[in-house]
């Protein structure tokens, strides 16, 4: 069973899916569309939630669990919500199963146990949510709720692919409700403050923030903010998004609250969320020919030791060595992992590492014994260092931020490499087919001619970024004024 | 909106129920027989679950993640699991809503969407789990895979209560596979350890381990094990189970290995969960008619601070001798919140971290300024004490420790009081109706005699405990030879 990878030159999303599996991170189910998330590839995950969490309860939010099950009544009190949603729902209709009179070893649904209301698999919580939180909220007191899920939920995908699209994905998914407009603008704007911060310092990975084109928000929301990230064959891919939801949801679901003044009004609010396709933007971000580069923040195990040895003796004296070397760098909070496994031999070990992404390597034989030194290897770069055991620690903690710096250099300069910006469509068109990635561009701020675009070309507004170039112009494709330039891309 | 509680004295149930909604940790939902899981809830669950989760990790487990749908021919290959679940399935049918076409604003389940074959939301996931597991092992080095997954599961419930039976709920379950009949034995065994140090030495809550009888194996098992504990009111609560599943998950989904020797043989399995029926178990243990009280080790917040001022200024003063308290307190690792909101009085705050079972509360007022005192009331005994501003760290994690060392005390005195012995059947009815609790008495080991007990007392036999009274005797019964008495009780 080979582990090389097709390469991405040759095609690069050949070189996805072989290294999302060979890296061992997802497989699909025997459940059409739906993936089982392995072990690697979950411990990822874990270290993005545990971070992601930290950061939503430093900026002062709680976590809670609202139901997997929406009644299809709930569902449909937000029209344009259910609308977005409606075509890809899973739709519980029955409790039981029973055994079948035909063959005593299958089970047929019972057609006695059929539910009054069918019930929806949640594909996002704003229905079942905001119907709870008219039972909180009575007086601006209440005010703010400010909560986060982490769940699964179910979009039935027609066409699915490991992390990136799937009918089941895990995330989170924040709803909060606010007194006032500004405040509620303000926490969407925040929220997408801390996805950016998150990309950027824990996934090595440069985004660009912005506001969606109205055609391209969230179903149900007045205003949807994205991170936008350039995956290396040059197409974008959204990172996260954070709506501002106005006060659609309140009067869909009366939710009303008393403000100081004794006056009734509807609540305000937002929802945000990022998902395991987080998974499939640090893969496509950093990973090379050779497999998965895991920035070091999120790398489940940060330092693999591999011993190289002849016999049981040698193996015993090469332990001894490294134990005080695991409990140092355990010490200073890394995750280091010892591997005298028998059953492979070290170049065997040194691939697979290579191909499951751990940041760093060291390997230690009987000769580094004897001179007192280990070689350190890096994943990104594939640089090796002698060093003396007494410096493992810091050399250690130095590479470790090397790599996430370089990590994020290196995408950062791909990023810029693969950035246009073009005043004709003619040439939008050229430079989508010739060099893909982010393509600045007028455009009249209308539907029909983003319509348009993107069926003549595939390419979409990915935001209008709050930074950048402010300037003035006219639409490249039908000349009327354009209030300043727009990033479009093919995206995932 | 009075937050009095029902005595337990006077409706031990309804006193449940109303802690749970008062003490805001969780609600019924609209969805029949789902609850919402409040953020005050749910803090104390993410306590559960990230020291269970450290334990896992302990003992060797990673996390994965498996599909929440199961393929209706996939769930019935386990013949006893299928027919064991069966009756409590939501099925999904369909993966499509469409637009009423006798009224717009509505959604109706699209017939043309209707899956070839139903899916069923996991009861339990061992019937997706040994599937995939089919492709992971081939030979003794693909064992032992000792994986853990936190999930929702679904059991269609009739009746239903908060955290203690409710349709959807969350758990982790266990699922792992090994080479040896031995070494799956040792595993389920070792589980059931892990669950009841976490019960003992993290929910303060005494339990006893014991193997079920039969009748009362998880369905598909060879042996459940499980830890028993006992509520106030003196019924038991099964806490957790882990589950000898020998052969048959592997002879069902055709999982073989090749051993050392190079046969071919079917792969052992064990399960084991928790879910969050434990937070009703933690209720029912230690709270009192003031409401909650959450073992120290469990608490979202072990220590809440109330100043008592009149004016700004005076609050200003406060905060200030306050800040350094908290440094200190969260330095030490301890989880303190600082309650200087003005919409409340002191006693209004004073009972609701009460009824919210906050371990322990700090009072400081303009007087205790001037004396360079502060005022900590524990939550368990109601016990106040002066304590000087610079003892006030050591006081706090000292009694931090004495909370639990009671609680536990209390618990484990509680259990033994209510414990009983009996040899004859008479007895054993008397001492059921009029003092409930355990009741350790000789069993024949017929499932008949089980049966009848149940019918007549609706005592069920909680476990074969591992430890105690080992005499063989006479079933109290039928007269039968009884290797040793078995422990009974009425339970949850």
């Amino acid at each position: 069973m080979g582990k090389q990878l097709t390469s991405r030159e040759e095609d690069y999303s050949k070189w996805y899916n072989e290294l999302v599996i060979k890296a061992d991170l997802a497989e699909h189910s025997a459940v059409r569309g739906c993936m089982v998330i392995k072990p690697h590839g979950y411990g990822i995950w874990e270290k993005i939630q545990r971070q992601l969490d930290d950061m939503f309860k430093e900026t002062g939010h709680v976590n809670a669990y609202f139901p997997l099950l929406i009644p299809k009544k709930l569902f449909e009190a937000e029209e344009k919500n259910a609308e977005g949603f409606a075509k890809e729902c899973a739709v519980v209709t029955h409790y039981r199963l029973k055994t079948d009179p035909s063959d005593k070893t299958k089970l047929i649904v019972d057609p006695d146990a059929k539910l009054e209301e069918e019930l929806i698999i949640r594909p996002t919580s704003e229905a079942i949510i905001w119907n709870t939180y008219r039972n909180w909220i009575q007086s601006y007191r209440d005010l703010p709720i400010l909560i986060n899920q982490w769940a699964n939920v179910m979009r039935w995908e027609m066409r699915t692919r490991l992390f990136l699209r799937t009918a089941e994905f895990l995330w989170q998914e924040g709803h909060t409700a606010h007194a006032t407009k500004q405040e509620a603008v303000d926490e969407s704007r925040q929220m997408l403050e801390v996805y950016a911060t998150f990309a950027e310092e824990y996934m090595a990975m440069p985004v660009i923030k912005g506001v969606k084109s109205p055609s391209e928000r969230f179903a149900g929301a007045d205003d949807t903010y994205s991170i936008e990230a350039l995956m290396q064959d040059g197409k974008a891919l959204q990172a996260g998004t954070s709506h501002f939801l106005g006060q659609n949801f309140a009067k869909a679901f009366d939710v009303k609250y008393v403000n100081k003044e004794g006056k009734q009004e509807y609540v305000w609010a937002t929802s945000w969320g990022v998902s395991t396709r987080l998974m499939g933007a640090l893969i496509m971000t950093h990973s090379d020919d050779d497999g998965l580069i895991i920035p070091p923040k999120l790398a489940p195990i940060q330092v693999v030791i591999v011993p190289i040895y002849k016999g049981e003796e040698q193996l015993n004296e090469l332990s001894e060595a490294v134990r005080p070397i695991m409990d140092e760098l355990k010490a200073s909070g890394i995750s280091v992992k010892y591997d005298d496994s028998d059953n492979r031999k070290p170049g065997w070990k040194f691939a697979e590492y290579e191909l499951k992404g751990i940041p760093l390597r060291i390997a230690i034989g009987p000769r580094d014994l004897a001179n007192g030194t280990v070689e350190i290897a890096r994943r990104d770069t594939k640089e090796k260092e002698l060093v003396t055991l007494e410096n493992v620690r810091s050399h250690v903690i130095q590479r470790l931020e090397d790599i996430h710096n370089n990590l994020f250099a290196r995408a950062k300069k791909l990023q810029e490499d693969k950035t246009s910006s073009v005043d004709d469509y003619e040439e939008f068109k050229k430079v989508l087919k010739e060099k893909g990635g982010f393509i600045f561009a007028h455009w009249d701020g209308t539907e029909e001619t983003e319509e348009r675009i993107k069926k003549e070309t595939k390419a979409t507004i990915r935001n209008i970024p709050f930074e950048g170039d402010m300037t003035e112009g006219k639409c490249m494709v039908t000349g009327k004024p354009s209030a300043r330039k727009v990033l479009f891309a093919l995206a995932y």
